[in-house]
């Protein structure tokens, strides 16, 4: 049933930027997949082709009503190979994102099965320096040429790749997060859950002015009562409260990260006492106050794990953990990132190998 | 101060369609205004040029976080040329767009220059058969060749124009509106009050099943007690409850429309009651119960008014005036339209002719 994806390579390959002079998202590979969506031939002329600019039509609805999503993964070099990590689960989510965003599903395995090929034709660009990955970018564009207001009757999928180098080229580091009570990201009922650009934009503006004030990241705040605690960044987050781990339960508007899913499953089986549910930033004030406050992080595919080491909420300023690592987090990055790239067991059969020439 | 705008004109015009023959938004006209954004110049190279693709590295910016804004305003054919409406109001709310949104402003000046010159190079596209109009499109997209999540530093400005139909073929009619009580379209501290393509990219599945219930659109309700009214479909919202006109205030999360702000000019010109104000749908149910509910319309650039004739809240099927364009509706949208072709006297200095050869 799945159409052959088709080869072209480039004539003449680029020069590849040494392991140790990666940085992110900047330097992509030499080529990338393409396949197109009609309403008469559904996903159709799956291929891989030489990295190039989009052709888009100066009315195509990405250009204005903002139909776009994306997935993010990594591709690692193992010991005798490349291993992805739970491809499957980015390809349940995409499908999930592109249901609420009004666009055709894909076959899951053949979402995972253009991946592997584009990293194949690709492979030489895995760089293999410990903490470096090739980072792979799934996404989809509406691009019927119309300015009514509509879901697209075609669409673009492309999967881009790029190398990036360590998330933590001095080691695992804390970051200082700031409280955001003025800008939402998400809102139940709305796409919050969704892997749309529309939620990326709007967290821009929050995002800056953190950043003006010294932050590297803000913590989100639901959009309702403005009280209960979704997201850090673009990262799901972790707390460790009187010994427990506390994390915001999913409710509509939050992003469901695989690697806070794993995250999860992993403190279940070193019997972690693991709540999901809502959390408000009152009650992790008062933690914070009551000396109960352990350890708080984020997760997700970039970072895997990033620690929290200050949460300014209404300038209270609250240090966590002397402004270091937690045992809990960097036992989790460490567990993680070695099943990731196969140097450490892995129980849950969450890798996937990618088979090279 | 401002560069001089280079114009490159086409070699062979294309066909244009018949005024008869218009529908909205898949026609073209022969040129595109562009200007690009650096960090560098700001916004420079302003041009005309021969409408054709865009190029976009699939690494761009607005392909994966949504960072693309715009707006969307008429040009009129009048007895002795052509007719812009309020464009200083899309040049400043781009400009509050844009704010929101991270993107660099642009002189509100120049924006009105660049559509005047855009149509001057177009104007015979500008259609006359009553109620057609040449649509004008100004957009953003960021367009930085980088994954990293943060504003662009690169960014073009494009505008491109469609001659359409008009609205009403067969003359004003009512629409048959869905309350939308499953999905939200924005919250306040989010981007509803900007022109960004995210808004409406989350808007398109309540959209989508609105329609499959056989109605025209959706009635937005506020995303914090889903219970005030914010707008319907993609236009501002008035009802006509005991003779007094009763509008949505903006409050952060509501588009604040140029067609709104001239409505309630007029109407309160007119010796209208009008009431900018929270207004819950049970509001509006009990009114109608009551038989207090006289009329109900949206407002928008592409209807100009579009007046509504049943109302569905959860199985209560309001029917509205006996769907019938009410009286208020009529004459705002015959007024309206007036001036704007020129037809009527311009009392608000609304209108802005653009010098054509
Ligand atoms: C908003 C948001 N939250 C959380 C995450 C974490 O998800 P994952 O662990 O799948 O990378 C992401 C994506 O990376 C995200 O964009
Ligand atoms: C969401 C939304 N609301 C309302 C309006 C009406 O605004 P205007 O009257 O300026 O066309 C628009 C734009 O047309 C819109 O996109």
């Amino acid at each position: 049933m799945m159409e052959e994806i088709k080869v072209e390579k480039v004539d003449k390959r680029k020069a590849r930027p040494a392991d140790g002079e990666l940085s992110f998202g900047r330097t992509f590979t030499d080529h990338m997949f393409t396949m197109e969506y009609d309403e008469n031939k559904g996903w159709h002329d799956p291929k891989v082709v030489p990295y190039q600019p989009l052709e888009l039509d100066p009315a195509a609805a990405c250009c204005h009503y903002g139909q776009t999503t994306f997935e993010g993964l990594k591709a690692y070099r193992s010991n005798n190979g490349a291993l992805l990590f739970r491809p499957e689960k980015n390809a349940e989510r995409f499908n999930n994102t592109n249901r609420r965003m009004c666009i055709p599903e894909m076959d899951p395995e053949f979402f995972v099965q253009a991946i592997k090929e584009a990293v194949r034709v690709d492979q030489d660009w895995i760089p293999a320096k410990e903490g470096t990955s090739l980072y792979i970018r799934p996404f989809i564009l509406a691009n019927e040429v119309y300015l009514g207001l509509k879901p697209s009757s075609h669409y673009k999928f492309v999967i881009i790749m790029s190398p990036v180098a360590a998330y933590y080229p001095q080691g695992i580091k804390p970051t200082r997060i700031y409280v955001e009570t003025e800008y939402v990201r998400a809102v139940r009922g709305g796409t919050g859950s969704a892997k749309t650009g529309g939620n990326y934009a709007g967290s821009l503006k929050a995002q800056s002015s953190a950043a003006d004030k010294g932050y590297d990241e803000v913590l989100w705040l639901d959009g309702v009562e403005r009280e209960y605690v979704e997201e850090v960044g673009a990262m799901n987050v972790f707390f460790k409260i009187d010994g427990k781990i506390v994390t915001p339960e999913l409710g509509g508007s939050v992003l469901p990260g695989i690697t806070r899913d794993s995250v999860i499953t992993m403190l279940e089986d070193w019997d972690y006492d693991v709540e999901v549910r809502k959390i408000s930033i009152e009650d992790i004030a008062q933690a914070y106050k009551d000396g109960r406050l352990e350890e708080a992080f984020g997760t997700g595919t970039a970072a895997i794990i990033s620690p929290i080491g200050e949460l300014n909420y209404n300038g209270l300023k609250m240090e966590i953990n002397d402004f270091e690592t937690g045992e809990v987090a960097s036992k989790l990055y460490k567990t993680l990132t070695g099943i990731q790239t196969g140097k450490v067991d892995d129980p849950y059969n969450w890798t996937e190998e990618i088979p090279l020439d």
